[in-house]
């Protein structure tokens, strides 16, 4: 049998005795910004340093972005050609990765690398195969924080479960042996399947190909129609379409290992501010790590209050880590789909989120009874709830957060919701008894 | 060639022969109780021996229900450092698993467990991946008598036939090196096929993802439409999904080897009678395992009356062991399929089902001749048979089963049958020159 | 690339000096009888020689049906406890194995066995695998000439490529060594795609589950719509299903090596006169073995005259060897579909079929030159060509045949063909210039 | 993530810097004539050497075409008995191979030859499995500068990716452990992916069954829909159904390593004019190897003028070697699709295709912003682009390519442009405010 994702107070302890086998790390889905999305190949000590202090000023450290991740390209031509270890590109990071680190971590921020499972990376960089301990040695040498570790030149080294699990695991194992706790950001794009058996191994694993900054649209480059089986994962995949690979997935993750979307592209300017709402939303209710790929030192005001969402980050940082499900999905006529998610929070909070992919918009009533709570107690079927809409700013009397308004008491349905053309609404919802004192009192992280 | 289901008469003899390769258990399909559906991970000693005595109480023992299994979660947070054997949640079993397996045992019901065929169970227990002997061994000194043994956590070690074989026989052989009988419950959830090669090392597997107590729900949880080559097999599958799935598979079960469907739900709240109905006399036509999941300490009469069915118990134990296959499926305009299933019983009885899955009443002419003697001779298909309605009660000259009322001899076809949406009708034919000495006379167990 | 199955010339030099290699034997499709479509597990001594006796006192011996194949359930219980030799059940073959072959040695006709590449064969006797050497020594010793090789219970070696291919190659080893030319007709039913492996270790593998008598029933014990990777190829497969499987094979097949469609049904009941005309045609037209599966000893006139077309047989055994091709496929309103085949055959010829599976009569024009010749230069494109055909009865002046009616000259079309439901069309097609010398003297085989 | 195709100039420098790993060769994509496609097995020394004699005569040697490779055929009926060393046929090669290339190379051309990871080469000739040293060692005594190597007969070593890796991986440390540039061109049809592990070993993999000289007729023997994870690549492949595979596959290709779409059909007869120019321009945009297959010894004006298009052949050998990408695909009503491609060039131009699969003219607008520079920033989505028809003879002002018509500048959209039936359209855009330099200056390559 499967573990029942809303078996939450069964499972917390038990899952607790049982992290003493891996590193402890990822309770909750880790949050940080990474060069890659924004910059590629065209990084250097320069860009990670100033994204790090971009990271202070604007605040966005104090709400939880705390790795710097190094993306590909810091990597030297080659190899040392004595010790075989690792060593930076000598124009871009002159002073090493070692004194990057520690401006970092100066900063309060932990810091993350890129490596590779293959013979090159993806940037035709060396890669990792072949190198696990000598590069896990090296990066806890420079106290590293996380590796994000990829796939591309694989040797063939993929095709079935085990394969993929052995070679993932042997830098698994490397990491452990440094005694440094360090993240491990597996990034396989879904080959294989690392749902299910990256569980034991790793901290998050990619589910997908590369994300595109584009809301919905089709891209031959990313050919699959799930995530599962898919022999081709490519890249330029849409958030629409990442969404829809996501979503049968959530039931494999929970504390210390959870599915990952793949970085944020908000601020990137490919998208509406409706549709970063989206793509901000799903990711954090889908317990994806929160992984900002914009240039944090350029930022607009909206940008920011969509990344600084702290109603959104306590749903994605929420310490249950059950991650919502789609409930339904309904096409439309005129193109796209109509979505129904939700899942649990701490205290008997419950999420709920719908969603328009659709080009127009929608009026939809939402089934509390037979869907929400489709898994719940007749009890709970039938109890009503105070809905506080996350997207819109609290009211005065909600002390924790700006966002979250209370928009009413509900019970059975909540009627005619209208909802734009790509747009989601997103809902905490609260048994209505015990609203009133949670107005007042509850901590949203 | 494959192994002709209606061959039974010269098929007898051999599986006998062939017997005493395996653990000789299951020559029909094994029936109980199990934990999971109803209490999930919330279970101690009295939840095991309260239902334990209320099946002997219930009656239910009597009708065939034997082994009381305990799923997932009776395990201390670690294994004995010392020797490495599993040992019992002291507060929830403080008693160990040996005093509640006696205690079964002394009730005339036979006790199972659980564990898993990985790292960990899937509530995140430690697994029997690699300790396979110590365990198999820790068992048999508790006496116990079933094992169902799960996938979670496999650490990669899947993706084809063999290497799934392999992990499972480690386990099989184990079993068997104890000298103990004990019944080897696979749940694999149909990953790599185990229909084709369970068979020779163990007594039932698992077809699909986890069963829910919803009718025909479609849910992202469950996204494969067949369980032939399913990667992510899931769990929250609705009934009619199952019975899709099961649909192609009876032919590779028989005496001492089983397709599983998965625990039963009746009486779990989720699904109207005609439903519960339906769930059941699939289960019990295909021969599935019926073993019960709800709380057999609280059950209202109409749950009893269904899982106390002895006709449709009779058919799920019949000795010839030959699932019924499904004849044709006639998608419905308003939704959902019209089905007809038919498969031999002993003594030249045969069963039938006609099966809406749709939304509103049909009526339906079956046609013996050609659909359900299809594969009979032509003397077969022109004979007249007396058909017994098995979900009414039988008239008075019946001295064997309440179930199985008489509603006469057909030929050719059985006239515009009204089934009513989410209904199942089940009949019992018998050749009609047999069926009045066998209306005096039949057993029907 | 492939090999060109059109390359007629070139190829038959060369396939001869690399038939060295192999056992020498098949060069045109093996044809015969076997006991299983009649008789499953039922037979006996007598079975096997009183259809033997049939075949020669019938004629259809000297028609080429020269194998007597002994499927399963001829072995005892058990091998032998000393020597773990294979032996013979001793109340159906009380003589054992070695003196039925000489029997049938003595009538002019070979003799085939069976056994399985598992633990278990299909009707659960035991299996060849892990004991190859000795079954095939044994084999030989009996004069064995033919080993139809089954796959159930295969203990998972089973799932890609090489480990089907090692499995079976160990019996094709075997064999070999035996030093006694034994036909190695492999049947795992199509998986992991014998026709890519396969090739070089045996003289036939089946591409499907086991054929059932019916035209074009569908049934859900034979779920796959292609046999290109079908992962539960079950039994009671129509004639229509397993005709669109072998469509994308014929590429695969030549001399020695041959895609077998499964035995044939013709007389066994199921079907009509046109429907078992289809069934021949098109197994002989893509080069099937032709293995006789009904009642040798009571057949009716009809059966016999379609069984002895020898202008469809000479088709199968043309010493090309090169499987028709599919050329257009046309799904029709009423069900069903419009097929057109062509392959070349020795001395110029093409064969040419129209195939109509729609339940209603059809009228089709061929098109010469866009279709049947599209693979041939322009001047076999725009030539005019002699149509016999093949099921209607040669006039007096054709010597060689019963079987070929002329009908006549066409060039660039074959224009307003009637073609009944269920029906086949087969025409001989000899260029016109070279038609009357062949009138005369062509010799079909 | 992925290589960002269009991240070209970061990519460049690393590129090189990684080549010493390989073999160096292929950094554009291989350009040639090949026996296979005209004369299949009928070949001998004359065939090859009067293809290379015209190859100089006819000037195609200076548009690129370099590569003179004797395809399968070749071979004796056996190896040398003694040494166990490939040799040629004494028949058809009486002087032997080296003889051969000789003469090749003093024409000023290279020259290629061909094997086959399998017990035989498609045409049953000796194949090089478990030989590859031994025929590596061979071929460079020989001094071939070529290896097409192909899949047939491969005794099962397919299935997945790692076992296909391995067995093209040996010919290749072969060939490069013989000390000679031997490019090695993998021929497996693109069986277990070998755009994810063949980068490493190779220079270009087949990504599909064989070509066959048809614009777009579905055929039996090439039955998959998409590339990725197709079972049966077969041959008959028609060249839209090569253009659909090769969509989601130029990710994969760069500088040494290319997507080969099989060899060209120009000139054979099968195809219009029209369909000719779409099949050239797509391998050439797709940067596929140009590899003729055609009788170079007797060709029409017209064949020349298409494949001497040295505009299109700047396209397919231009240095940044990043291949085309499809960004739309539009079904028509009447049968086939529109298809918009693009793809980066050097020095800020791109190149743009407008592709009508359909069997009517269709009248098509380009949306330059959101499609053709949908990855680009902003201001290039913005500028205006001078266009040059390839396809069109160039006026006199342009000095250095007799193709490429200046046809005006655009911005934002290329309005209504009508396309045949069967057609395509290609443009280089250069941006306007360079184009007027680059008019008088630029050299294609």
């Amino acid at each position: 049998m499967q573990l029942l994702a809303t078996a939450l107070l069964l499972c917390l302890g038990i899952c607790t005795a049982a992290a003493h086998d891996d590193n402890g790390l990822a309770r909750t889905p880790q949050m940080g910004w990474n060069t890659w999305n924004k910059f590629g190949c065209g990084i250097s000590e320069e860009t990670v340093l100033s994204a790090a202090r971009a990271l202070v000023s604007s605040g966005l450290r104090d709400f939880g972005y705390e790795y710097v991740i190094i993306d590909d390209c810091w990597q030297a031509p080659s190899r040392d050609p004595q010790t075989q270890s690792p060593r930076a590109d000598p124009t871009r990071f002159p002073r090493g990765i070692k004194a990057v680190a520690d401006e970092v971590h100066e900063l309060g921020l932990k810091v993350g690398i890129y490596s590779d499972a293959g013979k090159f990376t993806c940037g035709r960089r060396f890669g990792s195969l072949d190198f696990e301990e000598i590069d896990a040695n090296t990066y806890a040498s420079w106290e590293i924080d996380y590796l994000k570790y990829d796939n591309c030149y694989n040797e063939g080294r993929a095709g079935y479960d085990l394969i993929s699990f052995e070679r993932f695991a042997r830098m698994s194992r490397a990491l452990n042996a440094t005694g440094r706790p360090i993240l491990y950001s597996l990034c396989n794009w879904g080959e294989d399947g690392p749902w299910n058996w990256a569980t034991t191994i790793a901290n998050s694993w990619r589910i997908s190909g590369d994300i595109t900054d584009k809301f919905d649209r089709y891209d031959d480059r990313c050919p699959c129609t799930s995530a599962i089986d898919c022999k081709l994962p490519g890249f330029h995949c849409a958030v629409t379409r990442i969404i829809d690979y996501s979503a049968p997935l959530g039931q494999k993750a929970g504390p210390g290992r959870w599915n990952d979307l793949d970085m944020l592209e908000i601020g990137n300017g490919g998208m509406s501010y409706d549709e970063y709402v989206v793509h901000f939303s799903i990711w954090a209710l889908v317990k994806s790590p929160l992984v900002l790929g914009n240039d944090v030192t350029k930022m607009t005001s909206e940008t920011l209050s969509i990344i600084t969402n702290d109603a959104i980050i306590a749903v994605n940082q929420d310490p249950v880590g059950s991650p919502a499900v789609r409930l339904w999905r309904e096409p439309q006529e005129a193109g796209g789909t109509v979505q129904l998610w939700a899942g649990p929070l701490a205290n008997g909070a419950t999420i709920i989120a719908l969603l328009n992919t659709s080009p127009i918009s929608q009026i939809v009533t939402i089934d509390l009874e037979k869907d929400v709570f489709m898994d719940s107690d007749v009890a709970q079927q039938k109890a009503a709830y105070r809905l506080f809409d996350l997207w819109q700013r609290a009211d005065e009397s909600n002390l924790v957060s700006r966002w979250g308004k209370d928009v009413g008491v509900f019970q059975s349905q909540v009627p005619s919701i209208y909802v734009d053309a790509h747009q989601i609404k997103v809902w905490k919802a609260v048994p209505a008894d015990a609203a009133l004192a949670v107005k007042e009192q509850y901590r949203l992280h």
